[in-house]
C-alpha cells in the first residue's frame, strides 16, 4: 500500500525535530543576502537554502509567489530548487495556495503533484473558497502517489477571521451549523478517515497565531501546517498548547523570515534551522 | 487621472459586445485541436485564439492554470500570449486564481499587474479565503496602473454554496451579518467607490448559473466576470435577468470550452466568437 503524506512527514519529523521551513526570496531577504533580485540571485538563495537544511529539518516550503513574480525565468528556477530537494531527501512543500474547480483543478494538481512534472512536490498547498469538494482533482491525484495536499483553513493573518468564522447553514437553513474553518476541518478528518483510499493525504494550514475552535485538531488525521511562529508573533509554547494533543509528527510549525534573516552563510543557516528544530521539538513533545 | 479597469473594459465592450473569451489549452480540447499536448501545442493553440478573438472580442481570459501544467515551458508560452494580446489590442484577464498575504500576495501582484513582468495582464483574478484585505497589495498595484483585480465572490460550482453562503457575525457577535459573498461584494463596492484611488479597479466573479443574493450587483462599481454560459448550463437570457440594472459594459460573461469547440480553424473560431458576442449583447442591453 502507498505510504501517505502524514506516515512520510511523521518519519522525517522523527528523524530531525518539527519544522518546515521557508524557502522565500523575497526582494528584501535577497536584498539582505546581498543577492540581485533576479533568477540568478533567487537560484543562488534557494540552493543554498537546500544546502543549509538538508538532514537538519524535515520539511521545506519554497514559497511559489517569490518566483513567479519573475515569470517563467522565476519558475524554471523553481524546478531547479525542488530537484535538489528531491536530491537531498528534503520533502517539498509547494506552497501556491492553488484553488479551482474541474479541468482547471486537475491541471494545477498536474503541475505541482505529478511525478512526470517538472514543478513536483511532495505536497501543495490549496485555496477551499470553492469548496472542498472542488479539490477533489489534486485529492486524488495526491493519494495516488503518497503526496499531500494542505488546504488553508485558519490563517495566520487577522483579515480572514470573518470569512473563517462565518457560520454554514444547519439542517433546517438557519446558520447554527459549524464555522466555515471548523466545517472544512470536519470534512478533511472525513478525508483521511477513509474517504481517500490513502489515509494522511489531505492536511491543514492552522495559523499558530490562533486560540482553538471547536474541531478538536487531534483528530484530523492528517499534516497540520503552523505558520505564524516568528516573524508573525507566534511562539513554539503557544504552538505546544494550540496543538496539544495532536500525534508526533503531525504539526509542522512553519518558521521563514525569521530563521531565512540567520543566511547567507550556509553554516549559520544551517545552525539556526537545527536550534529551531530542537525547540520546537520540545514544545510540541 | 488613470482609467480605471472597468472603464477600460466599458469602452472595449461598447466596440465589440460583452464577452470573454476563455483560452484554455486543456489536454482535452489540445486534442480537438489535432495539436500536441506540449508546450508547442499550448503557443500555436493560444496564438490561434489571439488572431481569432482580435476585433471581435473585447476581453480574453487565459487560464492560467493549463499553461502553469507544464512547467516554466508552459509560462514561457503564457508570456508569448499575454505578449500577443497586447499587440492586438486585447484586454486580458490572467485567471489564475491567487490568493495570499503581506509580502507574498505582492509578489503575486508584481507577477500579474507589473507592467515589467513577463507575465503582466491587464487583471488578474483572486481568492479571498485569506480576506479580501489581505489582497490589498494587489489592489493598490492595479490602481495605479488602471489595472484590475477579480475577486471570486459567488462561483458557478456547487460545491462552494456552503462556504459562501455561510453567515458572518453581526453587530453583537451572533452571525446575524451578510453572507459570506455579500460581505465581499460590499467591501468590493466600498474599494471602488472611494475606497481606492481609482474607482473600478475591483471586479468580482458571479457564476451565471445562480440566482441573485442580497447584495444589488448594479452598485458594485467594478467588473462582473460571469463564468457559467454555456459548458456550465447558463444561457445568455439567464444572464441578462440576473444582471438586470448593471450599466451597460460592466457584466462580461465568460465563455471558454463551448466556443473554443469551434477551433481550429481560426475563421469558425472567429465567427462563433462574434455570433456570442452579438447573443450575449441583446441579453444583457
Amino acid at each position: 500500500m502507498t505510504e501517505g503524506f502524514a506516515d512520510r512527514v511523521a518519519r522525517a519529523v522523527a528523524a530531525t525535530g518539527p519544522l518546515c521551513a521557508g524557502i522565500d526570496p523575497s526582494s528584501d531577504l535577497l536584498d539582505h543576502w546581498g543577492l540581485e533580485d533576479a533568477p540568478e540571485g533567487l537560484r543562488t538563495f534557494g540552493l543554498s537554502c537546500v544546502e543549509a537544511f538538508a538532514g537538519v529539518v524535515p520539511v521545506v516550503k519554497p514559497q511559489v509567489a517569490f518566483f513567479e513574480r519573475m515569470g517563467s525565468a522565476g519558475l524554471a528556477v523553481l524546478e531547479e530548487v525542488l530537484g535538489a530537494c528531491r536530491d537531498a531527501g528534503l520533502l517539498a512543500i509547494a506552497d501556491a495556495k492553488r484553488g479551482d474547480i474541474g479541468s482547471t483543478m486537475a491541471a494545477y494538481a498536474t503541475a505541482w503533484l505529478d511525478p512526470a512534472s517538472p514543478l513536483v512536490a511532495d505536497a501543495v498547498t490549496a485555496l477551499a473558497y470553492l469548496g472542498l469538494g472542488a479539490l477533489q482533482p489534486a485529492f486524488d491525484l495526491a493519494a495516488s502517489g503518497g503526496k499531500g495536499v494542505i488546504v488553508v483553513v485558519r490563517s495566520s493573518n487577522p483579515e480572514g477571521r470573518s470569512l473563517q468564522e462565518a457560520r454554514t447553514a444547519g439542517p433546517d437553513g438557519d446558520p447554527s451549523g459549524p464555522a466555515v474553518e471548523d466545517m472544512l476541518l470536519a470534512d478533511i478528518a472525513a478525508l483521511n478517515h477513509g474517504g481517500l483510499p490513502v489515509p494522511g493525504t489531505v492536511g491543514a494550514v492552522v495559523g499558530a497565531t490562533r486560540t482553538p475552535s471547536e474541531f478538536d485538531l487531534a483528530g484530523l488525521g492528517g499534516v497540520i501546517l503552523a505558520p505564524g511562529v516568528g516573524f508573525q508573533g507566534g511562539t513554539a509554547e503557544g504552538a505546544g498548547r494550540l496543538f496539544d494533543g495532536c500525534a508526533p509528527g503531525t504539526v509542522l510549525p512553519n518558521v521563514s523570515r525569521s530563521l531565512l534573516v540567520a543566511g547567507p552563510d550556509v553554516v549559520a543557516l544551517r545552525e539556526a534551522a537545527a536550534k529551531e528544530c530542537a525547540t520546537l521539538g520540545s514544545a510540541l513533545a
